[in-house]
C-alpha cells in the first residue's frame, strides 16, 4: 500500500518543498521560447491560418515566446528553444471551461438522486459554508489538477465565496496552480472591501488571473444584485449568474430581478439556461448576453436539454462548462459529446447544432468569446496567450486515423491529453501534470474530507 | 519518436511471440487460485451476499479458484493463493458489454454528421466487406484491448460476418484475447456450414465462449430470419436483430418480418428499441424478449431516447452496449452515466429510472441477464465465472470518498480500472492490460487501416 505513515509525511514534504519552488518556476517560464514541432495536425480555431472552421494545418509548427504564441507554420526556426516533438500528434488550443465550482470536489457525487433544487439543500448549503480555508485550498487544487489532466488551461470559477476566507483560499489555490482563471466573486456587501483587495492585490498584477461578480438571480435579491451591477462596472468586469437551470427557476423571478437590477446588458453571462421562451431568447441576444451551457450537469440533475439551435439562431454565444459537484466527471471530451449527443438524440437529427466543428469551437474559441477573452485565448493565433494541448492520437482508444477532429470529440479521453502548456508554462507533460503529485493532493482531500461528514 | 522502424519491427515480434504464449498462459490460469484481499468495498451485485440492492460488503475479501468465484466474505484464507491487495478499493463484477461490433475500430468517426441510415451507407457496407482477414483481426484486437481497459469482461460481438473468412478473423481474434464473448454470428444460408463448424470447434470446448446467430429484421427478409430461427433452435443458441433504432425503422416492417419468421420468444434479444408503442412493448415482454441499450450510440446517431421506464414497468429486462464505431468510445463509465442522465434530462426528472444502483446492475448482472448469462456471470455469487474488477478510487478524478457507488457511475473513467480478471485470469493489472502492448496493436491498426481508404 502507498498510503503508509511514513510515504504521507515524505509527500506532505514534497508538497510544501514544491509549492515553494512553484513560483519561481512560474516566474522563469514567462521568458521561455518553447517550439512545439512537426504536428501531424495543428487546430489553430482561426481560419485565417489554416483550413476550414477549424484553421487546420498538417505538419506544421507552433513557436511560443514571452507565454504568447508567434508563429504557426511549416519548418519554423528551432533556435534556443526548448523542442516538444509533436510528430504524429494533434496539436490544438487548451480548452476554456467557463462554468464550474472547484471546491466542490469535497462533495462529488452527494445526493445523486436529486435535482438541483433538492442537491443545493442536501449538499450544497451543508458542506460549503463550514469548510475551512485549509479544507477550501485542498479542494481547489484537487479540481485543478483533475481539469489540467483533462487539457483544461482556462478554468471560470464561480466561487460560492461563503465568507472572506473561503474566497481568500479559493483564490489562492488558483493563483498557485498555474492555470488561467476566470474567479467569478459572489458579491456580497460585507466582502465588498476584500473583493477590491483581490481585484487589486491578486488579479491585476497576474497575467493569468481575471475578476468577475457572480450573484444569485431571484425576486427579492434585487438589491444585491444591483450592488454587484455596480461594483462590477466600477471595476471593469463582467457578471455572473446561473439562470433557468430548472424548470422550477420560472418561477423565481430570475429574468424579472436582473432586469430590475439592471444587469441584463452586455457584460452579463449566463450559467445553463435552459427554459427560455422565444422572447427571452430575443431578450438575452438583443442585450449580448452569453451562455455557458453543461450538458453533464443538466444529466446529472435532470435540469434539461438546452434550446441549442434557438440560441444560436439568435445570435447568442455559447461556450462549455464542466460545472464541477453536480456534473461529476472532468472530463472534456465527455463534456462535448455530451453537448453533441444531448441535442441529436432529443431531435432526431444528426445536424441539429452542434456540428462536431461547432463543439470543438464552444470548447475553446467560443468559450473565450463567453468570458470577453477571445483576444488573449481560444485559438493558436500569433499574439494571443501561449495555452495549447498536445493530444496523442496512438492509443487503443483512439487510432487509427479515420477523421481526427471527430475522434477528439467521439473517442477523446483524458489520456490522451500528453501536453498542456499555460501561459508558455508546461503543467502537463508526457501525460503527467507536473509539480505536486497526485497522490498528495488526493491524500489532503481524503484526509479533510473526513470532518465534513 | 517510438514508432522508428527498428522498434516497429520488435513490436511486432514481440507480438508473434506473445500470441504463441498466450493460449499456455491461459490454460494455466484455469487451475490457479487467486485471493482479492480486503477491499474497502465490494459490491456483489447479489443481495443476498451484501447489503442493500448492490449486495455491498465492507472490508471483504473474495477468493477465487479453477476460474470460478469460491468465497467472499472477511478474512478468507490465503493459503496457497496468489493474493492481490485491494486495500482502499473496490471490487465488482466486470462490466457486460451486451452490444458492440468489434471490427468497427476501423470506421471510428466515420460519417459523424449522419443518422444510422446515411452511416450504414457512408462506412459500413463500403469498408466492411473489403476487410482482408488480417484487417479483421487487427481491428478486433484493437476493440479487445480497449474493452478490457475499462473493465469490460464479457463482450457482446454482433459481427457481421460479411463473409467466412471475416468471421473466422473476427473469431480467431476473441478467442486470442482471454475474455469472455458472446460472438453473434449473422446467419446468411451460405455460411450455415461454417456456422456449425465454428460452434463444433470453437465454441463448445472453450468455457470463456458462446454463441448467438444475428440476422436484420426487414421486411422482405423473412426468409433468412427463418433461417436463422431454425438453425438457433436446432442448435440451443439465442438470436440477435437491431429492432427501431431510428425512427425510419417503423417504416421497414421490422416488427412484422420477425413475427412471420417466428423470431419473437424469449431466446431473441435486441438492440437499441427505442421507437417502440406501448402495444410494441406489451408484445416483447410478453414473449419474453430482452433489449440491449446503447445511449452514447443513440446520441452520436440521432437515433432518439429509449422509453426507459415503460420497458422495465413492463418487466422487460435491459443491459448496456457500448455499439463500437457509432458511438465510439470504450468507456463503460461515460455509458452509465449516459443511460442515467439521457433520461433525466428528457423527463426532468432525477428519480426516473434507472437510479445509479439500477445502472449499476444493468451494466453488469442485468446484462448478463440479456444475454441468458445469469447463472454464469455478473454477480461475485460462489459459483460463478471469476470475473471480476478492481476500481482504484485514489485518482483525482475520483477523491475524495462521498458516495462510492455513485462515483463509479459519475465520476468513473477506464484510468480508474487497476484490475481486470477474467475466468480467473488477469487481463489488467496495475492499471495496465498485460500481453502483448497497446503500441503494438496501434500500430498495426494504424498500417492496416491504410488500405481501406
Amino acid at each position: 500500500m502507498m498510503k503508509s505513515r511514513q510515504r504521507r509525511l515524505a509527500g506532505r514534504f514534497a508538497a510544501a518543498l514544491l509549492l515553494a519552488l512553484g513560483c519561481v518556476s512560474l516566474a522563469n517560464a514567462q521568458g521561455s521560447r518553447i517550439l512545439v514541432r512537426n504536428a501531424e495536425l495543428v487546430l489553430t480555431m482561426d481560419p485565417q491560418l489554416g483550413q476550414g472552421e477549424l484553421g487546420s494545418l498538417e505538419k506544421a509548427d507552433v513557436l511560443l515566446e514571452d507565454g504568447r504564441i508567434v508563429q504557426v507554420g511549416k519548418k519554423l526556426p528551432a533556435s534556443g528553444a526548448t523542442v516538444i516533438d509533436a510528430s504524429g500528434k494533434i496539436v490544438m488550443p487548451g480548452f476554456v471551461d467557463t462554468h464550474t465550482h472547484l471546491w466542490q470536489s469535497m462533495i462529488r457525487d452527494c445526493g445523486t438522486d436529486q435535482t438541483v433544487v433538492g442537491w443545493l439543500s442536501a449538499c450544497m448549503r451543508d458542506v460549503g459554508p463550514r469548510m475551512t480555508p485549509e479544507q477550501t485550498y485542498a479542494a481547489v487544487r484537487l479540481s485543478i489538477f483533475d481539469a489540467i489532466t483533462t487539457g483544461v488551461t482556462t478554468v471560470t470559477d464561480w466561487s460560492h465565496a461563503f465568507n472572506a476566507g473561503f474566497a481568500n483560499a479559493d483564490l489562492r489555490a488558483l493563483t498557485d496552480s498555474g492555470l488561467r482563471f476566470v474567479f467569478a466573486y459572489c458579491f456580497d456587501p460585507a466582502q465588498e472591501g476584500n473583493i477590491r483587495r483581490v481585484k487589486q492585490e491578486v488579479i491585476d498584477h497576474n497575467p493569468l488571473a481575471h475578476l468577475q461578480l457572480c450573484g444569485i438571480a431571484r425576486s427579492g435579491n434585487e438589491a444585491v444584485l444591483a450592488g454587484m451591477v455596480r461594483l462590477a462596472d466600477e471595476l471593469g468586469v463582467d457578471t455572473n449568474v446561473h439562470l433557468h437551470e430548472n424548470i422550477a427557476d420560472r418561477q423565481n423571478g430570475q429574468i424579472a430581478s436582473l432586469e430590475q437590477a439592471g444587469a441584463i446588458k452586455s457584460n452579463l453571462m449566463v450559467n445553463h439556461a435552459i427554459h427560455l421562451t422565444d422572447e427571452e431568447i430575443t431578450l438575452l441576444a438583443s442585450r449580448g448576453v452569453r451562455v455557458a451551457h453543461c450538458p453533464l450537469s443538466n444529466m446529472r440533475l435532470a435540469s434539461g436539454v438546452i434550446r441549442m439551435p434557438e440560441l444560436l439562431q439568435a445570435g447568442i454565444k455559447i461556450g462549455l462548462g464542466l460545472d464541477g459537484g453536480t456534473n461529476d466527471t472532468t472530463d472534456m471530451f465527455n463534456l462535448m459529446r455530451a453537448a453533441v449527443g444531448l441535442q441529436r438524440a432529443s431531435r432526431l437529427s444528426a445536424t441539429t447544432p452542434p456540428t462536431v466543428a461547432q463543439v470543438l469551437r464552444m470548447a475553446t474559441l467560443g468559450g473565450a468569446e463567453v468570458l470577453g477573452l477571445e483576444h488573449e485565448i481560444g485559438s493558436l493565433t500569433p499574439g494571443k496567450r501561449a495555452d495549447l494541448i498536445v493530444i496523442d492520437p496512438e492509443a487503443a482508444n483512439f487510432a487509427p486515423k479515420v477523421d481526427w477532429p471527430s475522434q477528439i470529440v467521439f473517442n477523446g479521453q483524458p489520456r490522451n491529453v500528453e501536453t498542456v502548456i499555460v501561459g508558455g508554462r508546461l503543467l502537463k507533460a508526457r501525460g503527467k501534470v507536473l509539480g505536486i503529485s497526485e497522490a498528495v493532493w488526493v491524500e489532503q482531500a481524503e484526509r479533510l474530507r473526513k470532518p465534513l461528514d
